[in-house]
């Protein structure tokens, strides 16, 4: 399945950090670049860019904030094909805060928005192209968002001058029959747009819905090494790589990335395939209970998971 | 995508068992029993059947074996919903050492075979069917089978009496496109007959897989808990149960069993995603080469594996 459109964007960092508040070690992160690099990935994308007046720096490493001195520590100017992007969430990073790309070696602004945001997001968006920047706009939570709701958030991006729309699968719980139904809303409604897909793995379909994507027409595709991500993570860059026949892409950089650096970091991470996080998936559920639960004395308690979810499916009550 | 006719296959015991020579402690196999049992799952495969002079009981637990004496212990009279399997290789079951239907416990017989075994297996088949128990074949490795030889095994299965044949996914290396290429294959060479599928986890593609050959028209689908098996393993059965709208299935008994038997045997087996696995089934490799590096001290070298295989594929160099 060679499609030369396709780009892929690694995004270990940015939502690997989600599990740790981005405490990575410079090593890692120069590693996870210099193997998207040489692994001919397109884009990676470093972390959160938010405003330091935002979070504290006590709390929070480096990759929640992006500053162009943190980011150029790592990639210098960056004279590579992959190129850099950040995640900005609405309301965490003040506009005037946003230097001109030509000033920065990011080179792509990636709004994420929930549906009743995307006013918002496409105002933010706009000001980072206004600079200079490459932009997407990455709805999440879609699996709970109603038609009608849906139909305006895509009529307005339509309207927009944001090239690039995401297909999020927040919650990890999409299969491909929804993959399907999605996509051909997206591709009805956003003509000549780039359409993006981030998926969780919850019940390990993040690969097997991204293929689907892909064969919907779905051009841009987010993975993580070692599936690193938040709850159970994201769709496997190794494997997504394997898959893809475009001759520019080259595994073995990412195994070495990931046995010296990723694979380590489960010693204290619990990313990955467990059933809290596969039980949030199945019910569509966002997963902040399960993470509680998995940082829990209760975390291999799956049964009492199982019930506490239910009790608290107030709607099902 | 509630389908009445959907039947669930528990191989919890006979393919997680392919990992420590089915020494299984006995409380571990009743309690698969009965969660499978309260699960409402359609059956339950408790192990391979050998004949005692193939293989040693001092290499092998009892589940290699299957007398009818040990799966009593387990299972009683088995009056429950629940039918029992045993899985028979080729060679390795002596025809008079298959006791009438009406003296066992045991309701299937699944005969595994290579292509050029097919006549053998129908052979067996059918020798166990005129003994009173349902079968089926399970075709290994058709991902290394070509066209030809296919359809002369389709042609032969569709003339046996052997009612139910297995698409099998023996290295883990099936994507979508495969399985709608083979399920339409099946379902138009077999008309009138069941097709399940066996899936492996390689790729993370066997929860996948297991529902695109559902929507293809396969009705009995395998399963373990946790995805216990060989190399890469199984799809979850407890992902399967969650996504089938049926409602005679419970999870709450299969997480049960989980949570106190099969989590824990974690400590002492690697099934599950490990770099070596998930490259072999993308080499469309038998997973020997991935388990013998996984149980050597070279089992997190992934780039080593990785060219360790490539050196392997004499049809490369």
């Amino acid at each position: 399945m060679y499609k030369k459109e396709i780009k892929v964007l690694d995004c270990t960092v940015r939502d690997g950090g989600l599990m740790n508040k981005w405490q990575f070690s410079k090593e890692m992160v120069k590693s996870v670049y210099d193997s998207c690099v040489e692994a001919g990935v397109d884009y990676m994308e470093i972390g959160y860019i938010s405003s330091e007046d935002q979070f504290s720096r006590s709390e929070f490493g480096p990759w929640k904030f992006c500053s162009e001195s943190d980011v150029r520590e790592i990639v210098g100017e960056n004279n590579t094909k992959t190129k850099l992007s950040v995640l900005a969430d609405i309301g965490r990073i003040n506009f005037n805060d946003i230097r001109p790309a030509s000033e920065s070696v990011i080179d792509m602004f990636r709004v994420a928005a929930y549906d009743y945001q995307i006013d918002k997001a496409i105002e933010l968006a706009h000001h980072a192209m206004d600079k200079g920047y490459e932009t997407t706009i990455n709805l999440m939570a879609v699996t709970k968002v109603n038609e009608r709701s849906l139909n305006e958030v895509l009529s307005d991006v339509q309207k927009s001058r944001v090239n690039t729309f995401y297909l999020v699968d927040s919650f990890g719980s999409m299969y491909s029959e929804d993959i399907q139904m999605f996509m051909k809303k997206y591709k009805d409604a956003l003509p000549g747009k780039t359409i993006g897909f981030h998926g969780h793995n919850n019940m390990q379909l993040a690969f097997a819905n991204t293929i689907e994507c892909i064969i919907q027409g779905a051009t841009m595709l987010d993975a993580t090494m070692l599936g690193i991500g938040r709850g159970a993570g994201n769709c496997p860059l190794e494997i997504l790589i394997s898959f893809l026949k475009n001759p520019k892409y080259r595994l073995k950089p990412i195994l070495q990335s990931i046995q010296d650096h990723i694979k380590p970091l489960q010693k204290d991470i619990d990313w990955g395939y467990f059933l809290p996080y596969m039980i949030a998936g199945s019910l569509n559920e966002h997963p902040r209970n399960a993470m509680a639960w998995m940082n829990s004395d209760k975390k291999e308690d799956y049964v009492g998971f199982l019930e506490d979810a239910f009790e608290k499916r107030e709607d099902l009550k």
